[in-house]
């Protein structure tokens, strides 16, 4: 080869700028195959760097393939392919169009409070997890033992439900289950039936796995059944206890008549239990799994009544699923953080979690009284406030010609968001628009300001 | 009904017992359809409790269903359908075998070193992200942006790889993100290539979702890529940078070939760069998706650079794939802590988290080297290592007539835990039985106890 010498700066490693050069030669063809390189010694000599520079310069390529060392002949050019066009730049993908000054208020649903969080119990929690050694390790694919056995002892005080640990699988999100347990059931049935309207994204979950959807129509008052008997499909999705969005329970009429149709179809139901913490009215009802087990796969998160961001959610299977899934996924690495699971499980042990639940179920109710009681002396009769005996969300159904789209363009030109609920219906819409306005992370000054701006947006 | 008198105990609230009470009467039947209960101011007599009382037990009742309320003329039982068997008991799953005692040295894989890790930064970095309002939200669907800034920077300063962050998706395991775009790809192609041996928990992520498997043979001394042209698939799953197990790295003309065939086949190579960042002899290998962006989905994850408690992995996709993903899970939540994320964020701006994998390079190193001398000297011939050059686990060949089981068990009768490498292979199978050992969490002082105990066990 005609000249070794280039520079060296001090930017980087020598030996590494040494190796980058070889190696873009040999890339560039500039240094041909079998073309033999000057020695460690020589190029040592002349770039004035150690041997032991030009040593481990050498051995980076050789290990990558670029050159080879024939023992005492020296080092020899690889033959490499001729080199791909280099990689595209970065997507111009990213949209520079004008952003919307963010909103002064965001009814956003999917927030919680965080001036009544536990911080200081939390850290104190977290902090110990993290000295334990079981802490660096990946941990039980179905989640961790300590936290499955608290889930466990909460079902059932408070939901009735009777679930063995063994049988509760720990995961990341209601969709993530839903995908994975959803690998198990599309074997054996073609169609799932979901509420309309009813949760989207369990919907998408579903449709992932190619599942058909056949529909149940639901009310501001309930769920007609009387069609169930005429669908096809032995699976239904549901949410008994809080209906989303209307946020309606069903009563034990239609969740005995749930049960009794999973038994004649030998199907399952699935029981979201997302929400069911937060009822200002009554005790939350008990759960469709604590009256047949065997029939319901319940889910359940603590995303509303912890922290969304902890992304841990559970479901409980009844046998024999629990046996497949248990075969099938021994294999999978747990999707819920591990520190998130050991902070929660003694979080819940200590009391903590209960105490949390009882002062934000107060906290949730005052904010819900004062959210709804603003709207009403706004509003008046020119709105229908839809499912606040519970949740962290109510439903304003505006009677207006305007469309939602065009409700909440003109709520964020006033500076505030507020949510479409279209997206929750299949084909069983409502004659008036019906936005979703969530109140868990507002004070009670941003909801009373948000609702004037409402009025002036909207009257 | 013949009487309302029963007794009250002082363990959980008034107007719940008498709640129960009544449900248990309606359910049972002893309390039949449209009979009429006593009034409110008539059982609160009787019971001797406040009227309130009596009345919150029956709104609850109405509530759930189970009673109505007819005005002025009091409160009637619905009509229930038969009660159905009660909720079994328990599974009795619980395998009473007579467990080992736990393992005096366990040389697990899945394991970091936890004696250096940054406590006091992590924590302090924890509580002040608990502290922002962001953390009360869901979070990006695809990922928090600050993440996927640091990740961004991080590839191409050590991956070469140069990622919009925009095309990074971040999720909580590289099974569960195999597994989500595994559903992308599936409709395309019917089989996908892996590494025979290779890590299984990628070929059941792809058998999950239908994918048929091709096999290409991998040996101690890398990859054989002769029978490539003539498999079907235009989809590989490969880790070019340390195979698993072997160890070894794909030299720059494999890398270079796979690429020509993707681009030929026009399809994709899944790099799985799982554990690049302890390389102890040279520099990390540039990515295969430093040379060509468009042909590779390139896996990462920080499982073993930082900690496998924190489910944190992400890949980076390559258009039109990422339009593809993002269209199909716009409306998924993120199944990675968003707490997690955010901390992990602000570990890695502060530099952190490369001060962290300097470190642990060095100390790994250390332990790798240990282990390696401590083999050497107890084991002399009778054993050969594999993969000492990488990584946090080496494999041990073991020139016996024993199988891979008995002398995991030998082992585990002598207090040590190995662990099998049989899962690894489709049919490529090893004349002799290998086995793995981990070292990430071990001390010094328990490699070399470890050792020893195997020599008892084996020699």
């Amino acid at each position: 080869m005609k000249t070794t010498i280039f520079p060296l700066h001090d930017d980087a490693p020598k030996y590494k700028q040494i190796y980058t050069r070889f190696k873009r030669w040999i890339e560039r063809g500039d240094l041909p195959a079998h073309e033999q390189l000057p020695s460690i010694r020589q190029l040592a000599d002349s770039l004035q760097v150690s041997r032991n520079t030009t040593l481990m310069a050498y051995e980076q390529l050789v290990a990558e393939g670029y050159i080879r060392g024939e023992g005492r002949k020296g080092y020899f050019v690889n033959e490499l392919e001729p080199l791909f066009a280099p990689a595209p730049a970065p997507s111009e993908s990213k949209q520079q169009t004008e952003p919307l000054p963010p909103p002064l208020i965001d009814f956003r649903a999917g927030a919680v409070d965080h001036t009544h969080f536990p911080l200081a119990i939390w850290r104190r929690i977290a902090s110990h997890v993290l000295t334990a050694r079981e802490s660096y390790l990946y941990g039980n694919p179905f989640g961790e033992m300590c936290l499955r056995e608290q889930i466990s002892a909460y079902l059932h005080q408070s939901r009735g439900v009777k679930a063995d640990p063994d049988a509760i699988i720990v995961g990341s999100s209601t969709q993530q289950m839903l995908v994975y347990v959803g690998h198990l059931l599309k074997d054996d049935v073609a169609s799932v039936i979901v509420e309309d309207p009813g949760y989207d994204g369990a919907r998408l979950a579903f449709q992932l796995n190619g599942f058909a959807l056949e529909t149940i129509p639901v009310y501001e008052t309930g769920a007609d059944f009387s069609q169930l008997e005429h669908l096809r499909s032995r699976l239904i999705y549901v949410a008994p206890s809080h209906h989303s969005p209307y946020g309606v329970s069903m009563p034990i009429q239609q969740r005995q008549a749930l049960i009794h149709w999973a038994k004649k179809r030998q199907g399952y139901i699935i029981e979201d239990d997302y929400d069911s913490e937060f009822r200002y009215t009554q005790k939350p009802f008990p759960a469709l799994a604590s009256i047949d087990a065997a029939s319901v796969i319940y889910l359940g998160n603590f995303s509303k009544s912890f922290l969304p961001g902890v992304r841990i959610s559970y479901m409980v299977l009844p046998q024999p699923l629990l046996h497949r899934y248990q075969t099938q996924f021994s294999h999978f690495e747990s999707t819920a953080s591990l520190l998130n699971q050991l902070t929660l499980a003694r979080f819940m042990k200590e009391g903590e979690w209960y105490r949390h639940i009882k002062r934000m179920r107060l906290v949730y109710r005052r904010k819900m009284q004062h959210l709804v009681s603003e709207l009403h002396e706004h509003f008046a009769q020119r709105i229908s406030i839809i499912g606040e005996q519970s949740g962290l969300y109510v439903l304003v159904k505006v009677f207006t010609n305007r469309s939602e789209d065009s409700l909440i363009q003109q709520a964020a030109l006033h500076g505030v968001k507020v949510y479409p609920t279209s997206l929750y219906f299949v084909n069983n819409r409502t004659e008036h628009p019906v936005v979703k306005l969530g109140f868990g992370n507002l004070s009670h000054d941003e909801i009373q300001l948000g609702v004037k701006l409402l009025a002036k947006a909207w009257l």
